[in-house]
């Protein structure tokens, strides 16, 4: 039997290594890095955040800022957003971005993406995820891990797994039936794996009762043997509690946010419990082992390892690209967009917004633009000097807080008038401003010859560490939209977010709405583009937004925030999946995204795939209709034999197309046997004959097509 | 006689129009605007800083930012650096982005650019100038001019005229000959005004006893009725302190910098004057028929007016050019430049220019630019993960103050001692900063692969209202830089500046030093493209560079700052008309700059233009002799028939060119009259015959090329 040299080398490396050495590759030794080997040429692996940009510099072993003007970077559009391109090219060139950024910031690994499902509106890390579905969280973050990975970069997907909150994430566990994780929570990491990811970073919390960084289960059962994952898995930073147990699960790398990297489980414990014989040596060598050949993957060793760079402006130009197919225009009564720039000579711009930039908020995720075009700042931009573009907040961006006048419990009669009284004032004042500004802005709304409002959340609501509150939108902007829709029926909306907001008590009286997200540093030059019609919303929403946050299957079924643990009853209903088979309408379903131009879908067709029963591949026509270059994503669902522990009916595939007017394509989805099929505890996958229904069409509610299928 | 329709719409306005509302277009109605009348749809001309972008906008009537994130523009190459391109082409393309943001920001007069000649280094606004040299500025601002106004946008060339220093500018008197003003100071004027530039800024000084703002010979006799300038002429922001002197003179706008606007001279004085007929009513007629004559030419009544933009990529692309082209490789002993970025694993980058950012000094020419690459960040975008970069600044960016020490008069024994101790403390602990930041420079450059240091000086030094107190590197970088190239003879040096420095201290360790200045938000991009050999330097000296300020004309000639009055003793003899004439070596010849090629100049062949015996044509071949692909100015210097009180030879002609290795290319230069003529006072241009010398060459002291000519 041949040995392949790489291996052949990674012995050798691995013989002349001390228990210290190998160790110390195994843990961090500065904040973001291993240990390296510097006496055989071993570098450290260094690793970066995050998923929308590379994060700025840290000092090794403090958490300082040090990069100075040097780690400005490209700010790219957060995953939601790319989910509601659902272009899988374009992921894999902002995966490509993300790669030669990494490389050009000298990063070996770049913790991103994350592909846990968006179970509940409220999680705070929504934004960072792609979507309420694992098939278009699967495809899109395969493409993007593509892009990475062509620049002798690692992605790492995370969080493994069912990390979907962020309250009480670092100690929670999430129970979770063996059914739906195979089926709702892991078919993204399984995609992932299959598509080459390099790196997985456990999740912070339990499954089922066991911390994921221990759980033998899910890293060597699952992600090694059944998956066939030959990389490395990271923990989360701090989310390793023990020693032997994460040693013997299959766990390669313990990162962690303190700088007593010696006393990290992996470093001196392990070392003790090799020495004890507490743990075989033979397991941290397997260790090795791995994080060597990632490293050699990694071209590590190599003189011709790949260089990267950043600020490129093809950069730009992609995440600008990626920014302006991220809209999604969930309404457009009497066609009051596009905005025609050149009959309007005033603009008023409202709302909380209009002009705030997102790069910097979000903890791991923040980046340090090297600029951001706001929405204002793109509005004006786009205009150039043929319009008057006036901006009202229209709300305060902060709430009024008791706590600054909180009254001392042993405070005298005299004292306790006198702090009341001054909270009494500053409650006013505080009403006097809030009004103010929601005048200006109604007054302006009134005579502008276009109103734009800008509204949605900031990294203040959706960040990692902590969940939002509820689905309302901040700072009352309901009650302000509300009185501008009053004044000037023709408003656009606009809201940004990472996540679904309730748009309940404005929507019937809002005739245009477009939804974006943190679309990175050209979200507002994207959405000018869009308003004024240079380009074409194409986006599609990658989540369903209920009316009510009671309209989701985790209201309705499940459990959240849970305690100590979290039951998630709602099993597979999740998302569309409740609203379907449980029959409660969404404002806007998942999938749903209009154009300016109009599409009609012809007839479709199935073909058996020559050869096999359980694969097929369907075939139908798309047309542009209307008279606008568009792009449109056909969407095939299926529906399989009716069952009452089953959703009605799935996403299998999509495809993206661009069409000039009257111009016509034909797509091709491919079915394979994973459709056909369900997870049943004990057997695994099980093919499931009988009648299924293909459905194709523009969203997970509107599909003219329907083909039926026996098997 | 027929009626142009344009001067007849222009009659019917103005008869229209009262008294008050022609007063109200000739002076500020706002800092940086005039009164529209909008009842008869006649806007306000609004103006905008400056010459290297857009300036910020600010409240109408109060000195306060209010552009929010709405105003960041492209930060463009400062007119010294497009200087140092010798490029139209460029400097064109530099044009129409100024002219296309000033559009974009909704303005209609970009004050810029500034024409005035580098007479002495210490002018602090030497960077927004052009050249020592009148024909290099005449033919660079001309093209720079044409590209603005492409956009429906008036350039405004300032400060007429010789406004030479910032030391007492708002009262010095100029006290300069006519021939040198003909022949040195007015031709960039006259040159910009028969390129067709729209508005001319009168300069805060009075030339030869008369505010500038109230001198007839300058604004009615020169500009209008020589020159035949049909614009517009607007005061600097305050150089106007009377009614009537300056009405009659010619001046056609007065801008100040206070908010009492109907107080302003041209106001309620100007309309009382009026009315007192101490003026008469024709002459502000004629100021309202130039105004209104421009907004028709600016299409400011017209629906199909020009849109601008900003930030628009391609003009990051066009500054980022430019850039690049600016830099001047001075010197480049054993061609220790271009650096392998491929070899280099270690690079040191050492001193205060290398991580500044200099957008937004500089007073009224600061900008508020998207975004600023230092040429460290440059450098580390540029190595993108293929080598480790570090900084040390190597010197203070301050200076030890005294001031902060004060010993009050009426202090007692024990208050003395302790200030005086406290002074004692400070100025130590400043003492071993300074030292402990050299020694951490030094060390680095005795081990790093390459040591590149970036110095130079910023608008601490180099700023509106202020002239530098001496030539020397500020923050002592020229004994740390002795003592780094003691360490490390590699040494790269960059000196970014806007005017000379004196280099005479180490320029004789350094092997390779380029000259670079403040050429924009893509400086550290394009100076990283230039150290690793990306792009071949093409850049020549705009000015001379001496070795010692005592080696200027202006300081063994002239007069400099001056008192009440500044004397031009100097006469012609600035820059190399001085070192020339006068047998003074300077450090680096004025149009000097290395290529990494080679370049070989062909035998010039001179031809009289066809019925004309003062006209003639002069070609000559360049031929790229290297391996590598460059770019050359070949430049033509004329020498007239010796006289005593001439320069030597000057610049008539230059054409850049760029050429494969191998490649040769014809270039054709055209001398006019004027080339053979100079100025007499009382008689004016007066052709000269006799026997000329055509230089040709790559400096104004490399010019292999000679021929006699006789006229």
């Amino acid at each position: 039997m041949q040995i392949n040299p790489i291996d052949k080398k990674i012995e050798e490396l691995l013989s002349m290594m001390t228990l210290e050495e190998k160790a110390g590759m195994c843990h961090g030794n500065g904040l973001f890095r291993t240990g390296g080997v510097e006496r055989l040429g071993i570098h450290p692996i260094v690793f970066s955040d995050g998923p929308l940009g590379i994060r700025n510099e840290f000092a090794d072993n403090r958490w300082e800022t040090v990069g100075g003007n040097t780690d400005f970077v490209t700010y790219l559009p957060a995953c939601t957003a790319l989910a509601a391109t659902f272009n899988r090219t374009l992921a894999e060139r902002v995966g490509e971005v993300l790669g030669c950024e990494a490389r050009g910031r000298g990063k070996d690994v770049i913790l991103a993406p994350g592909v846990n499902i968006i179970r509940t509106p409220l999680c705070g890390r929504n934004y960072e995820y792609f979507s309420e579905d694992p098939m278009l969280t699967a495809e899109l973050a395969s493409a993007l891990i593509k892009g990475v990975q062509r620049f002798d970069v690692a992605a790492c997907v995370k969080h493994f797994a069912a990390n979907n909150q962020e309250t009480e994430r670092l100690t929670v566990s999430a129970q979770v039936d063996e059914r739906t994780l195979r089926e709702l929570y892991y078919p993204a990491f399984e995609a992932t794996v299959k598509a080459g990811v390099l790196t997985v970073m456990t999740a912070y919390n339990r499954l089922n009762g066991t911390f994921c960084s221990h759980s033998s289960e899910l890293i060597t059962e699952i992600l090694r043997e059944e998956w066939g994952f030959e990389g490395v898995v990271v923990s989360d930073w701090g989310a390793v509690h023990d020693t032997v147990v994460p040693a013997e699960a299959g766990l390669d790398i313990e990162m962690s946010v303190t700088s007593d990297f010696d006393d990290y489980f992996f470093a001196k414990p392990l070392i003790n419990a090799v020495q004890n014989g507490k743990i075989s040596e033979s397991i941290l060598d397997d260790k090795v082992r791995r994080i060597l050949k990632l490293m050699f993957r990694l071209n590590m060793f190599s003189k011709d390892r790949k260089r990267g760079g950043f600020n490129l402006p093809q950069h730009q130009q992609t995440v600008l690209e990626a920014a302006k197919e991220s809209f999604v225009l969930l309404k457009n009564d009497n066609s009051v967009l596009p905005l025609n720039a050149d009959k309007i000579r005033t603009v008023a711009v409202i709302g909380n917004n209009a002009d705030k930039k997102h790069s910097t908020g979000g903890d791991s995720a923040a980046v340090k633009a090297l600029f951001e075009v706001t929405p204002l700042s793109g509005i004006v931009m786009r205009l150039a000097g043929g319009a008057k573009v006036s901006y009202y907040p229209g709300c305060l961006d902060e709430t009024y807080s008791k706590h600054e006048f909180h009254i001392p419990s042993n405070a005298d009669e005299k004292t306790r008038t006198e702090i009341e009284e001054k909270a009494r004032a500053a409650q006013e004042e505080y009403k006097n401003v809030k009004i103010r500004l929601e005048n200006e802005a109604i007054q302006a709304a009134q005579t502008a010859d276009a109103v734009i409002f800008v509204g949605g959340t900031g990294h203040e609501q959706e960040s990692e560490g902590r969940d939002r509150a509820d689905m309302t939108l901040p700072y009352q902007q309901d009650k302000l939209l509300e009185s501008i829709l009053a004044v000037n029926p023709n408003t656009v909306v606009v809201i940004l977010s990472g996540s679904q907001v309730d748009m309940s008590s404005w929507i019937n009286n809002a005739p245009a709405v477009l939804q974006g997200f943190f679309s990175g540093m050209h979200t507002g030059t994207a959405l000018a583009e869009v308003l004024f019609g240079d380009e074409n919303p194409s986006g599609h929403l990658p989540f369903t937004i209920p009316a009510k946050e009671e309209d989701t299957g985790v209201k309705a079924l499940g459990e959240y925030p849970g305690g100590e643990k979290v039951f998630y009853k709602d099993g597979l209903f999740v998302g569309y999946r409740y609203h379907d088979a449980y029959k409660v309408p969404p404002l806007f379903p998942f999938g749903h995204g209009l154009s300016y131009t109009d599409f009609s879908l012809g007839k479709g067709v199935v073909r058996q795939i020559s050869g096999s029963c359980k694969e097929y591949e369907i075939n139908a026509d798309v047309t542009n209709t209307g008279d606008r270059k568009g792009a449109q994503s056909v969407q095939l669902y299926v529906e399989p034999p009716r069952k009452a522990d089953s959703p009605i009916r799935t996403l299998k595939g999509f495809e993206k197309v661009c069409l000039n007017p009257g111009e016509t394509k034909t797509i091709t989805f491919k079915l394979d046997e994973r459709t056909f099929s369900e997870f049943r505890t004990n057997t695994g996958w099980v093919f499931v004959p009988g009648e299924y229904t293909i459905h194709i069409g523009t969203s997970s509610r509107e599909l003219p097509i329907a083909m039926t299928l026996t098997l």
